[in-house]
C-alpha cells in the first residue's frame, strides 16, 4: 500500500496551536491576569429562539413513530434548497436550479472535498495571506499553486496570476483582511476565468457582514459568473451554526461541474442532519431574520467598535467595515509574533498573528469582532495604557 | 482547468431510481394497491426518550448565552471518543488511544474520504455484490479494482484476492448478503494484509446486529489487525441515527496512516454537530442502551420473521441472523429484476434487485428488517397466496 506522498509537503501548521501555548504559559506564569480572547474565529452569540424552536420541534419528530424520517436526499431537502434560491438568489436577479444547489454540513468540507473534481495536474492560484484550507486541500492533491500576495501596498486587491491558473480560491469579504471587492473588481476575475477556461471557488462565507452599499453578496452578481464560479456558502458565521453544521454549495450546470459534483455527493455523502436543516431553513422566516441579524449586528458593531478604537490610538487598520476581522499592522515595524507577545504580556489581549495565514501576513495581527464587546473595550482600553 | 476524468469511467447508478420508477409506474396503473416496501435501507424507529432527552438539553444549550459553544475540535470531544473507547472496545479486550478515535458525520463521508490518504496505483479489492461506495471512490481515485465474488457457492465467503491488493474493503456483517465471518475467517484477511503491506477498511456499520455468539464485532478483536485495519462505524444502523448524523472511524497509530487522517480531518472538516454528538454519547447510559436495543430487538425479530417466513415458503435464503438484510434467491432460475417484477405486480411487494450491488447478485434479491412487522407479515401472507 501507498500512502498519499502529497502529504509529505504539507507544513506543519502550528498557528493555533503555538497561540494556545503561549496563553497557557503566560496564565500559568500569571493565574491573576485575565486573558482577553480577541483573535478566535468563532461566534459566541446563542442562537435566536425562532431557530431553537424550530430544532427542538425537528428533534421532537424523531422521537414519535408518525413522524420519524430518516435519510434524506444527498444534495438536502428541496424545502431548505428552494428557500435558499428564494432569499439568497433571487433577489438579487440571480435564477438558479434547485438542482444547482446543495446542502452540507460546512464550507470546510466542500471547500475541500470540491478538490476532487479536477486532476491533480490543474495549476492552483490562491490570495494570500489565506485561509489554509485552499492550499493545503490544493497540496494534498498535488497541484502547483501560485501565490497572490494581498498587502497595504496593493490595498489588499489581488493581480490577476500572470501565468495561467485553471482553479482560483477567492474569498470575500476576506478572512484574515476583511477586504471585499467591487463588482468592476470582481469582474475582472469573472472575466480572467472565461478567458482562461479557469474555475473560480468562491468562498462566501462572510457576505452577511458587508455594510457598503453596492459591494456583491454573491460571484453570481457578475456578469457570466454561472460559467466559471462555484460558490460556497455556510451558516456558520451568517447564523451562528458553527456546532450545528450546516451550509450549502452552488455548482451552476454551464460550469459542467454540477452533476459530477451530484454523484461526488451520492458516492460520499449520505445527507445533511434533517436537524440541520430545519434550523436552516428557519432563519427565512420573520422571526429567524429578526434574530439572526440582531446577533450579526452585535457583531458588525464590535467590528466598528474594535476598528475605530484602534485608529484613535494610532493603529494602521484595515477591514472591519465588512467583515468580522480586522487586520492591523504591528507598531514599530515589528514582525507580527513579536505584536502578539507585546499584546500578551503588557495587555493580556490575545491577537492572531498575521505571518501564520502567509508571508504576506508578516507584520499584521487579526483581531476578530467575535468576542464581547465588553471584552473589546477592555481590550482596548488595555492597550490605550500601554501605549 | 481539466476535470478529474476517472469519473468518465463511473457507471451510472440506476438501481434506486429503478426501483422508484418501476414502483410509481404500478401505482399509477393499480392505485387502489397499497405497495409494501421490504428493500429498503433505512431505520424506521423513532429515537428513544433518552436520546431526544440528550438532544433537547443539546439545543437548549445553544439557545444561552452562558451555555453557547461554537467549533469542537474536529476529532470530535474528548467525551465521545472516551465513551466508545469504554463502551465498544476496552470491554472486548481492544486497547485504543483517544487520538484513534475520530468522530464523523457517518460513514458514507469516511468510507469515501479515506481514499484519499492513497496513491492512486493502488490496487484495490471489494468484495462483490457490495454496497456501490467503495467501488465508486475507488474508481474517482483511478484505483484499479478486482472484485471477490461471494455467493451461495462459495457460502458467500471471498476468496483471498490472488494478486496483490493494497487496499481492501470488507464489510462484515454484510450488506447485501448478510454474512458474517468468524474469527479464523477474518484473520486469513489480516494475515494476508499484514504479510502485503495492505490496508483493510473495515465497514462496521453492522456489527449491533451479530447475533450468533463468537462472531466478532470489530475487526480488532483479531490478532494484528491493529497494524493493517481502519475500522468504520456509524450510528445510523445502530442508533437509528440516519438523519442525525452520527459515525466514527479509529485509524489505529499501527497503520502510519493515524496523523495523515487527522490532518485530512483538520483541513477539510470542521468537526461533527454538538447535537449529534450529544445524541451519540448519550447511546451509553443504560437508558440510551436500553433504548437502542429495543429498537434493534425489533428489526431483529423483524429480519428473523421474514427469513423463516422465505423458509417455510420454500425460498433458499441467506442472511438475516445476524444482519437486517436477507439475501434471498429468486425462483425457477429468474434473474433479479425478473423476481422483482414478480413480486411488484403479484404480491405488491418491493424488494431491491440483487444485482444492482453488482454481477455475483445476479438470481438474487435483498429484503430488509426495516420495515413494520405487519407489513412484513402481510408481505410474506401475499407472497404465500401467489406461490
Amino acid at each position: 500500500m501507498n500512502k498519499n506522498t502529497h502529504y509529505q509537503n504539507l507544513q506543519p501548521n502550528y498557528l493555533f496551536k503555538e497561540i494556545t501555548d503561549r496563553a497557557v504559559a503566560y496564565t500559568e506564569a500569571h493565574p491573576e491576569h485575565k486573558l482577553l480572547r480577541m483573535g478566535v474565529g468563532d461566534v459566541t452569540r446563542p442562537l435566536p429562539p425562532a431557530i431553537i424552536q424550530a430544532m427542538q420541534k425537528a428533534v421532537a419528530e424523531l422521537g414519535q413513530a408518525e413522524t420519524f424520517r430518516g435519510y434524506c436526499l444527498e444534495e438536502g431537502y428541496e424545502w431548505l434548497r428552494q428557500a435558499i434560491i428564494d432569499n439568497e438568489y433571487t433577489p438579487k436577479g440571480i435564477d438558479l436550479d434547485i438542482h444547482e444547489v446543495f446542502i452540507g454540513e460546512g464550507a470546510g468540507s466542500d471547500l475541500g472535498n470540491l478538490s476532487e473534481l479536477f486532476s491533480s495536474d490543474n495549476k492552483v492560484a490562491i490570495l494570500e495571506p489565506t485561509y489554509p484550507a485552499y492550499a493545503d486541500a490544493s497540496i494534498m492533491a498535488g497541484r502547483p499553486i501560485t501565490y497572490l500576495p494581498c498587502h497595504a501596498e496593493n490595498g489588499f486587491v489581488p493581480e490577476l496570476p500572470k501565468q495561467k491558473a485553471d482553479i482560483i480560491y477567492l474569498c470575500f469579504p476576506n478572512n484574515p483582511t476583511g477586504t471585499v471587492l467591487t463588482y468592476a473588481q470582481l469582474k475582472e476575475w469573472v472575466d480572467y476565468a472565461r478567458r482562461n477556461g479557469s474555475i473560480i471557488i468562491y468562498d462566501a462565507a462572510y457576505v452577511a457582514y458587508i455594510s457598503q452599499p453596492g459591494i456583491p453578496h454573491s460571484i453570481y452578481e457578475i456578469e457570466g459568473a454561472k460559467e466559471v464560479a462555484i460558490e460556497v456558502k455556510s451558516y456558520s458565521k451568517s447564523a451562528g451554526f458553527t456546532s450545528v453544521r450546516c451550509g450549502y454549495t452552488v455548482v451552476p450546470k454551464e460550469t459542467g461541474l454540477q452533476a459530477m459534483w451530484l454523484r461526488r455527493q451520492c458516492t460520499k455523502y449520505n445527507g445533511t442532519s434533517y436537524i440541520a436543516q430545519r434550523a436552516a431553513l428557519a432563519t427565512y422566516t420573520p422571526e429567524g431574520q429578526a434574530g439572526i441579524h440582531a446577533n450579526l449586528d452585535v457583531y458588525k458593531a464590535t467590528a466598528l467598535l474594535i476598528k475605530n478604537g484602534l485608529q484613535t490610538m494610532g493603529y494602521e487598520v484595515y477591514g472591519g467595515d465588512n467583515a468580522p476581522y480586522i487586520w492591523c499592522r504591528s507598531p514599530h515595524g515589528w514582525d507580527s509574533w513579536s505584536f502578539f507577545d507585546h499584546l500578551l504580556r503588557q495587555c493580556q489581549v490575545l491577537c492572531t498573528p498575521g505571518v501564520g495565514f502567509g508571508p504576506s501576513g508578516e507584520g499584521y495581527v487579526r483581531f476578530s469582532a467575535f468576542s464581547k464587546s465588553e471584552d473589546c473595550i477592555e481590550a482596548l482600553q488595555r492597550m490605550k495604557e500601554q501605549i
